[in-house]
């Protein structure tokens, strides 16, 4: 058994500050209590233990409350990413069989194609209240949250973070970063996404305060940095490149207070590293997954340099094999085991078990050094990183093979100096059409961050002997062009 | 499943420091190739996974490395106290059954009576090795250890700690005191107590080192709380007086790099804390048994002087109850539930579960005030705590019930400055026999510090309607004489 994180805190530490934002702050005995008002007037408006809520809004204060709201209730929560297009949406919502939707009053409109049950959180926050019995403990196969992830097929699945999952990913953390009682992490990164999410499952189980930004601020995030009013940060690579060049520009340097800057989403240049340590910068390099709930490694800040393009080494409880690999530095596609690994999908995919023999194959192909360090040398199905989000070219293939002038279409990433990547498409066409028509017809159906940057229309596809696309054919033609 | 503890951590971190002693210190690696020396020697000696084996020498490095060597093998380690008499521990291995017992060269007296297979250090560190693969993982329910504890049957009872025992001890202190990379915590408690055995099980799964004291020595141990060379230590009353004698002595307080000082074994006097106190020393009290694997509840060091008389609250994965309990300041007796509860004994109290419904009966009476923080108000079965030492009233008259010239025996604990407490016999005879030939009786039979510092002989014992004795009339008598 698991106990209630929130209830669980909210007694052990009541008068430990959990979440601030720059002009406010609350203890974790206030943090209940607004996150009990939510359950209960969930609990008025007919919802209970175990029922499936979807849940689309800003990463602010408010879906905070209202995230801990529904774990309080006992809810599961399928967490929509707001950057998603209203189709989008309304695939996963059918998909997850939601029993109905909460969402932040402005995003309305991301709702308009969707016939389930919609309720905004202002609507809630009005309604009666109905006093229910928290539950003491969670079994440890609950499911805590639903995030969608795209792979091969294009076809997003719903992936179930368990009690479990979500609990030993924060233990595993723990023991590698170690834990101060005035430890403060700020977060800027979305709340639907594991890497947000993460941070509020670490501040009830440490009594750990979490500096909350709606959006990345990065001069209000480098004072913080430097005045040591934070002590650890998550960022993908775009944001850090911003914190680098601002500290720079001050001629400043991180307070020693600031222990962490835990980077995913893609590995840091060896540049950004460099930089970093001159400004005092302490970077983890970190490889996660919607699947791990959060960091399967990390590698160390003192080992950044040492080993430069490591993702490091497995945190405690988890595992790290090489298929088929019998020596080190050979490659092979990434297995993980670990109480952090998910035991599976939700909607379509449910009976499609994403393990083998207990083992989850990531689809990145790596190596582990003699020393039993992580490498990644490609990423899964042709991943797209782009500014910390995940892209499968597989979705956008999908969807531009829906137009009808297109005769087939094949997408990667081209390197991108903020973004890190961002997605081309090579088209072959069956009658002409305009690079801005198929930017309109994107844009409609795909979040901003998958639409393509370019559209290159080519003759034929590199393709196998079995007729299977090449994308890495693909990065080589854009290389020579 | 677990990680096996120093594999996993010997490969995450090889080049920190994991023991040390005043003149030398060992990294994991070199921790980890002491004890797979040591487990290959076993294996060629013919212990496997699963084999239960006894343990009895000093709390020093070379037991280190065998207890480490034990779990690489897999091995089931039935701790021995050293403090025993020849008949006591002879009964415990008797019980255990274990397949053989290792003991340090100089504790072979203590195996005189025991037929069982015996292995001294010595012999065994020059023995041949076999070579053998590490389990790579423990299932949660396997036994680590079995300690011995009496209860009011006055019979020892092997205690199974497990593998989520442990670990969920290890997890739950850490979210409580925080870590540090930096940590080194000072062990002088013994290794065959859970005290002592808790702080190792912490070190490797931290990666923390552990300064290994064979005895206590005041001076040195104060001078590392001086010098801050320590950041954490386990204490008993009696170490903890020294220690503020010492520093007042010397008109010195504790480095900021100390942390935590978790006192254990009986509450701590108001004196100790306020001097404490002026010695910024930070004691944090806790309540703990063989039974939990270590603290089930543990006050925070700013509580200490606010919460006067508690032990604390919960740690984030367990719970305690009291008995029938409606209201706060409720008193009844305490039941705990969590991961780091036991699961059961072996040997002859196998079949008897320590648990009622999942929850463990302590014995002990209490109450949860309030803010929900715990106060023992009595201790389980009249139980004597003497330096740090458990010792139960009916073992001691178990063994004088059967003197021939004894009819009837009452043990109750008496106020000791130095000890906290210790043993008195009220004895009524059948024929006249001297203190000393008592003394004598006892001495041969039972650990010294469980032998009676005083007999009262009296007239009748006090008690109830059904003829049960009333220790706590002992307690007043003394009290009143």
């Amino acid at each position: 058994m698991i106990p209630n994180w929130l209830k669980q805190r909210a007694y052990l530490t009541p008068n430990k500050i959990a979440l601030s934002t720059q002009n406010q702050q609350w203890t974790f005995k206030e943090m209940e209590r607004e996150a009990l008002k939510y359950a209960r007037q969930l609990k008025a408006a007919g919802f209970t233990f175990g029922d499936r809520i979807g849940l689309i809004g800003s990463s602010n204060v408010e879906m905070v409350f209202i995230i801990h709201g529904c774990m309080l209730l006992g809810a599961e929560m399928v967490m929509l990413n707001n950057r998603l297009t209203n189709e989008e949406i309304s695939w996963q919502i059918e998909d997850a069989q939601v029993k109905a939707v909460l969402y932040a009053d402005s995003f309305i409109e991301k709702l308009k194609e969707t016939t389930v049950q919609r309720i905004s959180f202002t609507e809630l926050s009005q309604g009666d209240e109905a006093e229910f019995d928290v539950e003491r403990n969670w079994s440890p196969d609950q499911t805590i949250t639903i995030m969608y992830t795209s792979g091969t097929t294009g076809f997003p699945k719903g992936v179930r973070q368990t009690a479990e999952n979500h609990t030993s990913s924060a233990l595993s953390s723990v023991l590698n970063l170690g834990l101060d009682e005035n430890d403060c992490w700020l977060c800027t990164m979305p709340l639907f996404h594991i890497s947000g999410f993460s941070i509020l499952v670490r501040s009830v189980l440490y009594g750990m305060e979490v500096r909350l930004y709606e959006k990345f601020e990065v001069e209000a995030v480098t004072r913080e940095i430097v005045e040591g009013t934070i002590s650890r940060m998550s960022v993908v690579s775009v944001m850090l490149s911003q914190i680098i060049a601002e500290l720079e520009k001050n001629h400043q340097v991180a307070h020693s207070n600031f222990k962490t800057m835990l980077a995913g989403g893609g590995s840091v240049p060896v540049d950004y590293l460099q930089r970093a340590i001159a400004r005092k910068l302490p970077i983890l390099q970190t490889y996660g997954m919607t699947e791990t709930s959060s960091q399967t490694a990390t590698l160390s800040a003192s080992d950044a340099l040492r080993k430069i393009g490591s993702a490091g080494k497995p945190l405690f409880f988890n595992e790290i094999k090489i298929k088929d690999a019998e020596h080190p530095n050979e490659h092979g596609e990434i297995y993980i085991k670990g109480p952090h690994v998910t035991p599976g999908y939700i909607g379509r995919f449910q009976a499609n078990s994403p393990l083998e023999n207990g083992w989850l194959p990531t689809g990145d192909i790596g190596y582990l050094d003699e020393e039993g360090y992580l490498y990644i040398v490609d990423r899964r199905t042709d991943l797209i990183i782009s500014g910390g989000e995940n892209i499968y070219p597989a979705e956008i293939e999908n969807i531009l093979a829906g137009h009808p002038k297109i005769r087939e279409v094949g997408v990667c990433g081209k390197d991108h100096t903020k973004w890190g990547q961002t997605p081309v498409a090579f088209i072959v066409l069956a009658s002409p059409v305009s690079e801005e028509e198929l930017f309109a017809f994107c844009t409609e159906r795909l979040a901003k961050y998958k639409v393509p940057t370019e559209f290159v229309f080519v003759d034929a596809l590199p393709r196998n002997a079995s007729n299977k696309l090449l994308r890495r054919e693909l990065k080589q033609w854009l290389l020579s062009r």
